[in-house]
């Protein structure tokens, strides 16, 4: 057995469920690892703030950081301080001081995961971040292992627990959005600004580091065009429901030859897909591959317990290769030149909602499902170009309020063929 | 880039589709995993049996598996063979020969899994097998890294591809179980002797080892007690589908204190479980565990080119580990002294059906739910004993054939206070 000695930062949520996780399976850990870990210093900001859990008598409380980052005998440090500028400027220092990393930090993640990743490789430590997407899911450590060996043509996931809960209670117990908002922030599920959960921006810089690993590409998530489910009419939900569908905020990147069209924002699932059966703060991933055609991964897409075991399955990982003398592989070494596009420009089928008017609009869509009452008409288009969409909005907002959603699934992209330039 | 020559065992369907998946994923697998595989040689039975798929240029294949087995330049054998006995015989071969091993062949797992794993590790090679169980779901290596630092509490799988394909037919076409046999007989998916498949027996196997690696018992199939899908009535599958129930062939492992209780058979699924959503060929498997809570993973459970996928990862990861000097890591450490038990004896709730009458039998037993037509009546009780069950069964057996079928997810396990022998 191999002694470990381990830096934590933070101590909220996340790293109170990696203090406890550490102490309540130390022996499975043990017993697996062949490591004993030992917390030995851990970094707060306000040191005689109370907390619901002991730490092990050994470890160090401080509150100053450097104690834990310059600390010679910490070979790994775990970040989960959140904010983005502090945690880099740790992470950084940290890999500098040649200790391994394992951080949560999605938002970091998205703006300099490849960068930081670089930084680690060139260091020999390694920098590993399975708890940022998808909370419990072991979505990356998956893609890069598992499905190392596959080619993977489109990645789908319900990847925000809050928007999920606050779109399933609106369906469930047929609530407003404002009104489900409330009932999430009341439960903390949601926070009192709850805008990069809403807003698709945290979908969107999970969806980033999903396509690294999917499709060696990272997005630039300021650059993906984003939907919130803030817009979202209890009209929209009930037509969705009439017609067999369920609306979930999606996040999907799909390849065809050399392009990576994404998409993050509201949309149409068919009943009978599993990711419409993805309730409450559950997260899904659903992957389509070559060799294995549709996989579904769903658990748990936050929580302490569930994101803290994904950082111990990082430290298992980094233990493993600081005993073998192998820190410093990427934890994904997939690269490819994909040109990012978007599928909101794709022909595809659409819900369209027309708000005081209970009649069809007159054009020449074959409308594939309709219904209405006194305060909307709905129906669902076939497949139409993104024109086609454009032109139909344009005519009926003339004279009405119109608002329309795309139906997962019905995407026809064909492959463009790329002019080389001199 | 280091080269790395490998032999393959068999050229069947699962032999074809990793020599097909080398091929067609060669540009990833060489830049995710740094390594140049070359397939040396190929051992089959018949030379000149006609094949869909061309080797590549520099393979050799061979009638004499020594040729493939001796083979100096070979550091990982793949077997595809099946069977038991030349499987075993090749295997232990092959380990003696310095070579790692990576097999799909569950049947010889089940029986000899334990035992040549520690061959393995005696002579300091792998031995890995993610492709025997779910085929193209990474279950083994989700246990194995992502999930080695959770306790799981209960492992539930829809494992076996034939029997679900078979039972989803029953249910959506209204078909007989002699009918739906003979579709998936006429399909490919199931085969001319279906027994190992509709018997459960393939699940149990399959359950055995899944249990090594989420509990750290590997089970003797033989020991436990399975029920088949061949004697389901369309009374039960009907009934099941009136009181919101889908009959799946589950595998259940469940853990309690130091106890395993297992179940392999047909059982009623809620609608609103995901499991119960899994149809035709695919697989899935549901992990409860104390970290995560509930996760389930679905995937394609069989077929050339999951298998292929699930073998390949496997060469990624033994690669690694050649590369690394580090060979003759167990795919598993994980070790409990737990005792192997039952949950057919637990109380739970269940499906009672009584053919040739279509009256509720007089009893004292608070009925949940009750349906009847001419030829039946069937009932679902509350959670009771075991003991009740039979009495139950006993009284109305006297006059008339009844069946029962467990409810899955209402069983009430009490810890049992061990008594210490000295």
């Amino acid at each position: 057995m191999r002694t470990i000695k381990i830096g934590l930062l933070g101590l909220g949520t996340v790293g109170g469920g990696v203090v406890k996780l550490l102490q309540e399976h130390a022996a499975k850990i043990e017993q697996t690892t062949n490591v004993h870990f030992i917390l030995k210093r851990v970094a707060v900001a306000h040191l005689n703030k109370p907390r619901k859990f002991s730490l092990p008598e050994e470890t160090i409380l401080t509150d100053q950081i450097d104690e834990v980052l310059n600390d010679p005998e910490i070979q790994i440090i775990v970040e989960t301080m959140g904010t983005i500028n502090r945690a880099r400027q740790a992470i950084v220092q940290a890999i500098y001081n040649h200790k391994s990393v394992i951080t949560a930090n999605k938002d970091l993640l998205a703006i300099d995961g490849p960068k930081l990743a670089q930084l680690a490789k060139s260091r020999h430590v390694d920098f590993l971040y399975e708890a940022s997407v998808a909370g419990g899911i072991p979505i990356l450590r998956v893609l890069s292992s598992s499905l190392v060996t596959d080619q993977i043509t489109r990645v789908s996931g319900i990847i925000n627990g809050t928007a999920n809960y606050i779109l399933s209670a609106m369906v469930s117990d047929n609530l407003s959005y404002d009104k489900a908002l409330m009932n999430a922030q009341q439960k903390g599920y949601a926070e009192a600004n709850p805008v990069n959960d809403v807003k698709g921006i945290d979908a969107a810089n999970k969806l980033s580091i999903l396509s690294q690993f999917a499709f060696g590409k990272a997005l630039d998530p300021t650059n993906l065009n984003v939907r919130g489910i803030d817009q979202l009419t209890s009209a929209q939900l009930a037509s969705a429901k009439q017609f067999g569908y369920t609306i979930k905020l999606l996040a999907i990147a799909k390849r065809l030859s050399n392009r990576l069209y994404t998409s993050v924002g509201p949309t149409l699932v068919d009943n009978n897909d599993q990711l419409a059966q993805v309730n409450g703060v559950q997260n899904a991933i659903a992957i389509e591959s070559n060799a294995l055609g549709s996989s579904v991964y769903t658990g748990p897409g936050a929580g302490a317990k569930p994101t803290a075991n994904s950082i111990l399955s990082d430290l298992a990982a980094a233990a493993n290769d600081i005993l073998n003398y192998d820190c410093g592989n990427a934890f994904n070494n997939y690269h490819s030149e994909l040109t990012p596009s978007t599928l909101n420009n794709a022909p595809q089928s659409y819900l369209i909602t027309i708000y005081g008017r209970s009649t069809r609009p007159v054009d020449s869509i074959d409308w594939q499902n309709e219904t209405s009452n006194h305060n909307y008409w709905s129906g669902l288009t076939p497949v139409i170009s993104h024109k086609k969409l454009n032109l139909l909005l344009e005519t009926i907002g003339n004279d009405f309020a119109v608002s329309y959603l795309p139906v997962y699934g019905t995407v026809k992209l064909q492959a463009i063929k790329e002019v080389k330039q001199n």
